[in-house]
């Protein structure tokens, strides 16, 4: 029953692993024909590029799809998540993808369920697989992630993004600067809080954060226009930017507030190669979990049969 | 064509042809590669269970699924159910998996569709698949029908569930007790009304209904703790259960309402169970509908032939 | 990137050999297995017909179905159609079909994507596929389209089915009467303005149009049974048509208003025909954009090479 619910959770050895099958899925442009593989989606927040992603990255897989939407089911006639999913287990899920907007929802379903639970974004905790097609799309540009400098720049206090990343970069051997409004800063996250221009002259990667005002509670006061002033990747600051460094953001952008829009699809800008990237992820994840938890059960029925 | 609309049309011949290819079905854990039979569900109220079960049923079977959602639809442009279904029909969809508030939606369908209806559940009227999947359930602990008790407890009157037992167990040679509050009694169910705790001591099957309150427009004056007291599985009433007896609920379950918490998934429950046997149970109505009809396809060729 | 948008951009060659395949894929009823395609429906408007005729047809075809619906997505979270279709063209889809009710919405994605668009109705501008499956149908009734005379009645104004269908039937040599309420009459289409009994009496297709409820900001201040009395087709304007004229309506029927009831599945009345045609044409369709995609990407891919 192996989940991926943050992260920290993974050995390096494993995140590696990971990161290398994805490469090679990509490469090979992998479809796979199956027929006894059922997965379910399961997203409580709206989305289009993680959803999709796992989707594409299930159907490629040739697993059998369900997707289940908040407003047409049980959940409306209030049954808890814990026997939703046990609902799918018996209907035969073998994994779950799960966005919600609960930070770590996934807390006392841990050891009571047999399907793998794959966290497709926690309120403002984490972001596993984003995490990950990040560190694909890092080490596609520079190999390695040792002595890599990483600005991530943004709404620090809301992005699960934010956090997911700058953990596991740190694990990695990247320095991570951090970067954005003082209202957003995150005491929680490893890294070293400088000025956005120090953080866009300094850095490897200029990573942008969305800003999540889905998530906000407390309005900032700054217009778009002045935001994108103080804070965004304006066409000036790129000028900044080392030869050879490169620019992401998790999308969906903000033209033109995060980032100028002329810079979206600049040369630089890695945003839409980590959508593809994505995909590759996310098959290597599913892969992984799903591998493990039928091999699990052969083992237990050999341990029966004795 | 076949319909399966309510339990009262099939014989028990047919009933019992369907447990068997369930059972087999389940042994097997069968999963088909078929291409060439499209199917569509068409839920017009929220359902998990009843709708994962039919779609992870149908793509076992290797068919193509199309999800009706009544939102984005051309329900939404007044368009009549007949009308809706016509045209799945022409669009080459074999089978429809139909969920309704209205009681008897199909009545005015019958003779004028070459496609199967299969009915998920009517207003407060049938429940076929459940009944059957129940039946299922109760065979694999008890072989037969023929003498055992089994008593249906809680909202009679508005459980579609209710009903559809109700009828085929007393055809099957089973003797239905019956209870709950005063207020929601049904005169039109065969079965004995007795008292809670004669209906836990005697029975060898324990079928707690869910509230209904969806279906409610009379409200229920008592408070979740009282109805639980007073008309619910407590932990208490449960001790009174004879051995070898077991626990039933249609699902979703409002625990510490109808049933204590702790017996959700205690030995003698048989809640997820049920969930499991529902995939199987759809997989032998689905494949005993579409063959037929491609059956009766063949043979109308034929005799155009000639 | 061959898309899609309005049957003006298409030669009637191709056209023809659109209708041709059709053709040809109905009479085979053909399903295919194939594993490595994979398409999305976005629909920004309700559709039941054209929604799960396309799906239908995608996954006959075999292709991976991604099916997305704006109220769960990041439109709401306010991203533009283009970057929703760049970021699904990285997801790995090859073909999108599209329906939104801003009148050509297409516009600026013009070159902008490798995916192909396929337009499954642009506001009251055009529905390329119900023309092509309108075509279909005639030239099964009549093999030729050059002399024959098309009365399109109602609502001409809202309906998008009426330019795309006048267009290409006055391109192919048909001779169209256009008929209905002064306030919908539409100076953009080709064809003559008749009174409906002349339209109704000389036609050799009469093809009643939707009122287009759900476009209309300007309400017409007659009742349903006036509006069908002047303009719709009664069972007495009915015995006015020439033997071997037929009946079409896109649908969803407005029955008793643009058409009489019982003349919806009359003998002369096509129009469940036209359902059962729109697979066909929409699989044709598709096969057309996406294996123009692939050997468009195997050129570019032997250029690269040398």
């Amino acid at each position: 029953m192996p989940h991926l619910l943050t992260l920290s959770d993974l050995s390096i050895g494993t995140i590696n692993d990971i990161l290398n099958r994805a490469q090679e899925i990509q490469i090979q442009n992998l479809y796979c024909i199956q027929q006894d593989i059922i997965c379910a989606n399961l997203f409580f927040e709206a989305s289009t590029r993680t959803r999709f992603s796992f989707e594409a990255a299930e159907k490629r897989l040739g697993y059998h799809v369900l997707n289940f939407s908040d407003e047409s089911s049980s959940t409306q006639k209030g049954e808890s998540l814990y026997d939703t999913l046990r609902t799918l287990e018996e209907i035969g899920v073998k994994a779950a993808v799960i966005r919600h907007r609960q930070d770590k929802y996934y807390e006392d379903l841990r050891g009571r369920l047999s399907l793998s639970i794959i966290n497709g974004g926690d309120g403002c905790s984490d972001h596993p697989t984003q995490a990950l097609l990040d560190l694909m799309t890092i080490k596609q540009e520079f190999s390695s992630f040792k002595d890599l400098t990483v600005a991530i720049i943004g709404d620090l206090r809301h992005s699960r993004v934010a956090r997911s990343d700058a953990e596991v970069l740190t694990r990695l051997g990247a320095k991570v600067l951090l970067s954005g409004p003082k209202e957003w800063m995150n005491s929680e996250l490893p890294g070293e809080y400088v000025g956005i221009d120090e953080a866009v002259k300094t850095a490897d990667i200029v990573m942008m954060l969305r800003i999540q005002h889905e998530r906000h509670t407390d309005g900032m006061d700054l217009s778009k226009e002045a935001y994108h002033k103080q804070y965004g990747l304006t066409l000036e600051r790129e000028r900044l930017m080392k030869p050879g460094s490169i620019i992401m953001h998790p999308a969906p952008v903000n033209r033109g507030v995060e980032i100028a829009d002329e810079l979206v699809e600049a040369k630089r800008s890695r945003i839409f190669r980590q959508i593809n990237n994505g995909v590759a992820v996310r098959m290597a994840v599913l892969e992984w979990a799903v591998n493990q938890t039928e091999e699990a059960k052969r083992h237990e029925y050999t341990a029966n049969k004795r």
